[in-house]
C-alpha cells in the first residue's frame, strides 16, 4: 500500500465518520435464529451515491427497486438480507423489496427513495416478510453494530467476513474509506454473487463518484472468478456522506488520485478476500498476464486461466500442469502467439517461448501449495498487463453446491 | 432413429467396406504396455476427406500437419496416438508429427500426404518417438483390428469406448457410415479434447462432404460441454472411400437428406457418449431450449445451462435448484424475458412464467437421478430450439483433474 494510505485494523463500513450499522437474526432461510441475516447501514446525512449492478438478464427484485431509488444519486441507508435472494419471485418479489425499503425508511426515519435494498441467498423462494419485518425493526433499534457485524450479517456460504478500511489526507482533512462485501460462489467477472458496500466520509461530486466506482470495479470485483456463474443479485454501492468536511472531490482535484487509490485498495482487498473464500477453495490464485497487445487482452487471458476448471483442479492437486495454462490462453480470445509465451508458477519458470523448460517438480509443487498461488504469464507481443483472481476447484466445492438448497 | 437407417450392433469405423484398422500397445505415456495407444485407420483406396479443427489458438503439432495434407480433400490413412498430445512441443513436435505421418505412410504403402495424424493426452511433453515408431510398425503389420479396438486405442481418461455405425440404401445401393471418438475432459463447444473419425463407403463429392461435416459438427460435437475448456488437439475427420459403388452423392442428390441423417446419427451418438463419459460424470444431462428468438440463441442458452458449474453440481446432488437454471439463462447472452420462462426437470414442471411452481420435491429428485437427466426450457419469445449435452460435476472430476499429469 502506498504510504499516503493508512490501513485501519478491523476497519469496515462504519469506519468513516457518520456511518452506523444495525444487524439482527431473523431466521430468513429456515426460521432458525443461528446467524445474523438482516443488516442496516445508515448515514447521519444523505450521501452522494454510486452503484453498479449485475449484467445477468435475470435480475432479482431488489435491484430494480434500488436502481430506481439511487437514480438521483443520493442514498442514506441500505437494508440487506441474507438467506434469500428474492430473485425469480415475480411481482410478489418486487412488492417485498419495496416493503423492505419502506420498513427500513420508517424505522430509520429517512425518505423511502434514499434506501437501497439488497438480498442474497437462494433463488426462487419468496421472502418470509413477517420475519424480515421483525429483523429490520430489531436491527434499526440500536444501530450500534460494528462494521464486522455488518459484514457477518450479509454472509451466506462465506466462511470469512470481508471488510477493509483506510484513511488518508485530502487537502489537510482526514478522510476514510471503508467497505464490506459478501461473495463465495457464483462469482465471475461482471458482478457475480457479490454484494459490496463501500462508504466514505469524503465529499465527492456524484458523476466523479460513479465514474470512480466503475473504474475500480473493472479492476477489482470484475477480475475475480470462482465458478464462471454470474448471479442475479450482484451490486456494488458506494456512499460518500461528506461528513469529513473536505473540499468536494472530483476528477480535477489534485488529491483525486489518492482517493481513487484508497477506493481501489479497499475494493481489491474485498475482491481478493472473496476469491480466496470461493466455495470450497483452499487457496487464492493470482494470475498476472503481461506482454499482451493491450490491457483488455491481458484481462481476458488472465481471467480465462484463473477460471479454467482444469487449471483450478491442477492447482488443488498442486500439479504443475502448465499445458493447461497454455490451453486456456489459447481459448481466451486474446491474441496469443504460442511460440512466444513464457510461464512461471511462483518463482519457477516452467515454459519459455511456448516450450516446457526442465524444472524442479518438487519446487513447482511447493509453489502450488502456497497461498496465494501466483501464476505469471508473459505473452511477449505487447505492453498490456492485468491480474485476475480466483481459487482452486475442490471436492468441497462439489459438496457445497450439490446440496445448497435442499 | 428413422426407419430408413439401420443401426449396426457394435459397428464402428471398420463397418463401411474398404476400411481396416490396426492397433498396438507402445507405452507412450509411461513406458508401460498396459493400454493400446497407437491406432491406424486405412482405406483400400484413397478417400474423399473433410475435416474440422479446434478453435484454440494454441494448436497441437499434428493439426498443422494434418491440415496441410488434407487440404487437397483426400486421405487414405489416419495414424493416432493416445497418451501424449504432442502440443506445446515447438519445432520438435512438428518434426515428430511429420515423422509419424511418414512412418504410417511407409508401413501402409500409401502416399505421405494421404495420411492424417492425431494425438491426444498430456500437453507439453515431446513424444517418445522410438516407442511411437515400434507401435506404428506393429499396428500396420496385420490391420485386422476391429472398430472397437480402434476406439479403445484412442482413449485417454475415457472410461467407455465411443463408436457407432448405421447402414442405409442410397439409390438401391447399401451404404454404411461408421465412427469412433474419444473425449472426456476439456470438452466444450467448438471442438474440445475430442478426436472423431467417421468413415463411409459412400462416394461423396468433396465440397458436399466438407459442408456436411461442418453442419453435423455444429449440431452434435459442438453442442457438448464437460468443463468449458477447449483442447489444443481436437479434430473431426470424415472419410468417404466410394467402395459401395453408389452414384456420387452431393447436396442435389435425392438421397442426400438420408445420408446427412446417417452422419448426424453417428455423430450425435458419439457426442452423447462423450458427454455421458465426461470426467467423473455419473449422468448425461440433456438441456433442450425452445421458444428462443432463433436457433443460435437457443443454442447459447442450452449450452450455458448445461455448462454451468452450479447446475452441474445441483444435478450431481439431485437438487431441483431451478433458480440456477434461471441464472444461467440470464447470463447466456441469449434474449431472455425472465417473466416468460417455463422450466421442466424431467416430467416435472418447476417454474412457469419465471416463477416457481409448487412441485413434488421427491418426484423432481427422482428425475435428477435418472440417466439421462432431461431439462427442458421454454423461453416463450420465439421459435428457435436447440439441445445441448453435458454431464454432472462430481468429486471424481476434481480427483481426476487434480492429479492427471503427476
Amino acid at each position: 500500500m502506498s504510504s499516503t494510505l493508512q490501513q485501519i485494523p478491523d476497519g469496515g463500513v462504519t469506519s468513516p465518520n457518520g456511518f452506523h450499522a444495525g444487524t439482527a437474526k431473523a431466521g430468513i432461510k429456515d426460521g432458525l435464529l443461528e446467524k445474523k441475516d438482516i443488516a442496516l447501514l445508515y448515514s447521519e446525512v444523505p450521501a452522494t451515491a454510486a452503484a453498479v449492478y449485475t449484467t445477468n438478464l435475470v435480475k432479482a427484485a431488489p435491484l430494480a427497486v434500488t436502481k430506481e431509488s439511487l437514480s438521483k444519486g443520493h442514498c442514506q441507508a441500505v437494508v440487506v438480507n441474507s438467506g434469500n435472494a428474492n430473485a425469480c419471485t415475480g411481482e410478489q418479489g418486487v412488492a417485498d423489496a419495496i416493503e423492505m425499503q419502506k420498513l427500513a425508511a420508517e424505522s430509520l426515519g429517512v425518505a423511502k427513495d434514499l434506501v437501497a435494498v439488497a438480498s442474497t441467498g437462494v433463488i426462487g423462494v419468496t421472502l418470509p416478510m413477517d420475519r424480515v419485518q421483525k429483523g429490520i425493526l430489531a436491527a434499526a433499534e440500536t444501530l450500534t453494530a460494528t462494521g464486522s457485524e455488518f459484514a457477518e450479517a450479509i454472509m451466506t456460504t462465506d466462511l470469512v467476513k470481508k471488510q477493509a478500511a483506510v484513511k488518508m489526507s485530502i487537502g489537510g482533512t482526514t478522510v476514510t474509506v471503508g467497505g464490506a462485501a459478501k461473495g463465495s460462489g457464483m462469482i465471475h467477472p461482471n458482478m457475480a454473487t457479490m454484494l459490496a458496500f463501500i462508504t466514505t466520509d469524503a465529499a465527492v461530486e456524484q458523476s466523479s463518484l460513479q465514474q470512480a466506482l466503475r473504474q475500480i470495479t473493472g479492476r477489482t470485483f470484475n477480475r475475480i472468478t470462482v465458478d464462471g456463474d454470474t448471479s442475479t443479485n450482484d451490486m456494488a454501492v458506494l456512499l460518500a456522506n461528506g461528513v469529513a468536511g473536505n473540499d468536494p472531490l472530483s476528477e480535477n482535484h489534485p488529491d483525486w488520485p489518492v482517493f481513487l487509490q484508497a477506493l481501489e485498495f479497499v475494493a481489491l482487498h474485498l475482491a481478493k478476500t472473496m476469491a480466496r473464500d470461493g466455495e470450497g477453495a483452499t487457496r487464492l490464485v493470482e494470475v498476472s498476464v503481461a506482454g499482451a497487445v493491450h490491457e483488455a487482452d491481458a484481462e481476458k487471458a488472465a481471467k480465462t486461466v484463473v477460471g479454467s476448471s482444469l487449471v483450478k483442479t491442477a492447482v488443488f492437486g498442486a500439479d504443475a500442469n502448465w499445458g493447461r495454462i497454455m490451453m486456456a490462453l489459447g481459448r481466451s480470445g486474446a491474441e496469443v502467439d504460442a511460440a512466444k509465451v513464457d510461464i512461471w508458477i511462483g518463482g519457477v519458470q516452467v515454459a519459455e517461448q511456448g516450450l516446457g523448460l526442465p524444472f524442479d517438480e518438487a519446487a513447482a509443487k511447493r509453489q502450488l501449495e502456497e497461498d496465494p498461488v501466483v501464476i505469471r504469464v508473459n505473452l511477449n507481443i505487447g505492453e498490456g498487463a492485468a491480474t485476475a483472481y480466483g481459487c482452486d476447484l475442490t471436492y468441497e466445492y462439489v459438496k457445497i453446491n450439490g446440496s445448497y438448497r435442499t
